[in-house]
């Protein structure tokens, strides 16, 4: 059963958490809000779910939330942020917003932010960059998860990439995926179904393909595309790691499992400034005249509708904003336990009705 | 059976066929060493086999071989360039020289290059930057063959992208990759021989996943890892094409079956100078450390070595300088033909013997 809040609401309690272990205002309220918007737009994996174990890491100092990113000018275009071991989605919006501002004297510009944390979904720093009319190009890396093509243990991370197109209107262009074939979540489903999962998602603990949900979960999910998803996993790796000076590939920590040190995860964010290559009427006239095409494309038996990356979390995102965002009945136990360790307010007061205010 | 040639032999061959077809020197020199530099690499679908369409658009004046691409600085670090019709691996290398240059002045850059053609091996341009210590990220759109998820007609090219990140020793990483989970070529083998293709590689005319490589022909391959393939050659497109003014989706003309227009294919090329985030020798010693970490992880059964992108390419291409290309017999055939048409020396005269010459 999926219980609808109101944005507010779940803005409100997250915040609320993250305060409460110490996060400053500003801070909690950002990473509040990139995990209410994941939920929002339907991306549960980087929702609230998140929540609890953002606040034991900064509870266990393996966080720095009151510490000010720093950015450094290194030419023209390419800056670079050293995160001070904030919150990703609190060093990611201030990179994002230097690389537009950047963007905006040069055409294009890069920020890469090194000694940072998990940024949850990519998408949040990219809709910054679509209100000004640029195109985002945002990628984090993240803790081993993936094996290489032939390899038995995980390398790379299911590294994240997002490639964003502002329109006129309607949803924006809006590609944000993880570089695995699925996310782990959809394999802990099949295990805890008893199901078997498709040939081609995971290996087992040998490295061997398996159908076996449960040894898959002993193993490692795959990259998309066998050696081409390993390789864009490994790309974007170098790319936020190796290229700003973060960790990269085993130097990169488990946000669950690595007590010991901060994580040091890596971004990058390439913005750029559309109207200064062409007018940017005439790029969303392109975009539109495209995007129409495709939507009007011949389908094939049983499907109803052609969709393009980001529409249906558009879509999920408006109705939420209107209805309220859906929690699965677990996370809600979670988040009261969490509540109460913190000692703030339960979640949902016991016999508080449903909400569907806006 | 596959015969060796000498790179040399290969290349004035090419380039005497396309100079025969009305080609300036240079440009000649540049499109044939693109396609030798393909099939040195092992990359047989972007080498000689495009020799005869190449050379048959340039004398059906689909392709303006004489014409200069014009540059045009847009801001202090983004460039536009209009191919001006010309060959896409002579419009590339201008563009990506341009960016290199702009790069050493702003830290990143980039080069839209509308009105240009098929540029072959993306691997090719991203080469150069790599030797002036630069990351490239290299794009282009190519014509509809991959449908959307759930579409029975292509409305993406098979767009490649190639990110490639300099080295101190050794291969350089260089992820070169079609966004389709196999190149066309694998299903008219497969169909050739009377073998099934594996599942999800391709539709059929309905859209309807097939695993007869006949009816995969007269339909079409499908993107890597479903929709987020499909979303990738999407953005590329948006890129290589909406952003740079040239064609996009159902606007790229096939190189094949349209004699009507030229291609209007559009690429993008963004180029980082590493030295100007950081010195360029920590950089190489972050990248020797993590590639090693790779080779020495642990291997499934089966496995006798964890590779990373480009080093296959790095060794063929190194073998094929020492010891010869091998080329198809099948396509020895259509070479002579060619030869015969354009009134130049047969690429192998009757009876010569096999060539071990470097
Ligand atoms: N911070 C991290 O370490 C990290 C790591 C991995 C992923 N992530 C985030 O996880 C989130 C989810 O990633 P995911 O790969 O599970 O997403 P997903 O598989 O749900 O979607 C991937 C992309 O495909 C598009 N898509 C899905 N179905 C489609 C269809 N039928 N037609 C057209 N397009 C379609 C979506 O719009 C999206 O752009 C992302 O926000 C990503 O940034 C973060
Ligand atoms: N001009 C165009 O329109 C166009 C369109 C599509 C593709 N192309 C070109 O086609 C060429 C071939 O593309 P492809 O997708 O068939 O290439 P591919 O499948 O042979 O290789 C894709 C990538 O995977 C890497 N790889 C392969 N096996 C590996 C392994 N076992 N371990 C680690 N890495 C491995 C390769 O090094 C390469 O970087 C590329 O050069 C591309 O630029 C051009």
């Amino acid at each position: 059963m999926r219980r609808r809040f109101s944005v507010r609401d779940l803005g409100r309690f997250a915040a609320g958490a993250l305060g409460a272990a110490g996060a400053p205002t500003e801070v909690a309220e950002t990473v509040a809000e990139s995990l209410v918007f994941a939920d929002m737009r339907g991306i549960s994996s980087h929702g609230l779910v998140r929540l609890p174990i953002y606040t034991e890491r900064l509870l266990r100092s393996m966080v720095s939330a009151d510490a000010e990113p720093e950015l450094k000018q290194c030419s023209a275009a390419a800056w670079l942020m050293d995160g001070r071991n904030n919150f990703g989605a609190y060093t990611g919006v201030r990179a994002m917003t230097a690389a537009i501002e950047a963007a905006r004297k040069t055409g294009i510009a890069l920020v890469g932010v090194s000694r940072s944390n998990h940024f949850g979904t990519a998408a949040y720093f990219a809709r910054l960059a679509l209100k000004e009319n640029q195109i985002a190009i945002v990628t984090s890396n993240a803790s081993q998860t993936m094996p290489p093509t032939g390899g038995r243990r995980p390398f790379v991370g299911t590294n994240p990439l997002c490639i964003a197109c502002p329109v006129a209107e309607g949803a924006p262009f809006m590609l944000d995926m993880a570089t695995s074939v699925v996310a782990r979540g959809k394999v802990i489903f099949a295990a805890q179904n008893g199901q078997p999962i498709p040939e081609g998602w995971a290996v087992d603990a040998q490295g061997l393909p398996t159908r076996d949900a449960l040894a898959a979960l002993d193993g490692a999910v795959l990259p998309l595309g066998g050696p081409k998803g390993f390789g864009l996993a490994m790309a974007l790796d170098l790319l936020s790691g190796a290229l700003t000076g973060a960790g990269a590939g085993p130097t990169v920590r488990n946000m669950y499992e690595d007590w010991s040190e901060p994580q040091n995860v890596g971004h990058l964010f390439i913005t750029i400034d559309i109207g200064q290559l062409q007018p940017i009427e005439d790029f969303k006239a392109r975009m539109a005249e495209y995007l129409t095409a495709l939507k009007a494309s011949p389908r094939a038996p049983g499907c109803d509708e052609l969709l393009y990356a980001g529409e249906l979390e558009a879509r999920r995102q408006e109705e939420s904003a209107q209805s309220g965002v859906a929690l699965p009945g677990g996370l809600l136990d979670e988040l009261d336990t969490l509540a109460g360790r913190l000692g703030i307010d339960p979640f949902l007061p016991v016999d508080r009705p449903l909400q569907n205010s806006g």
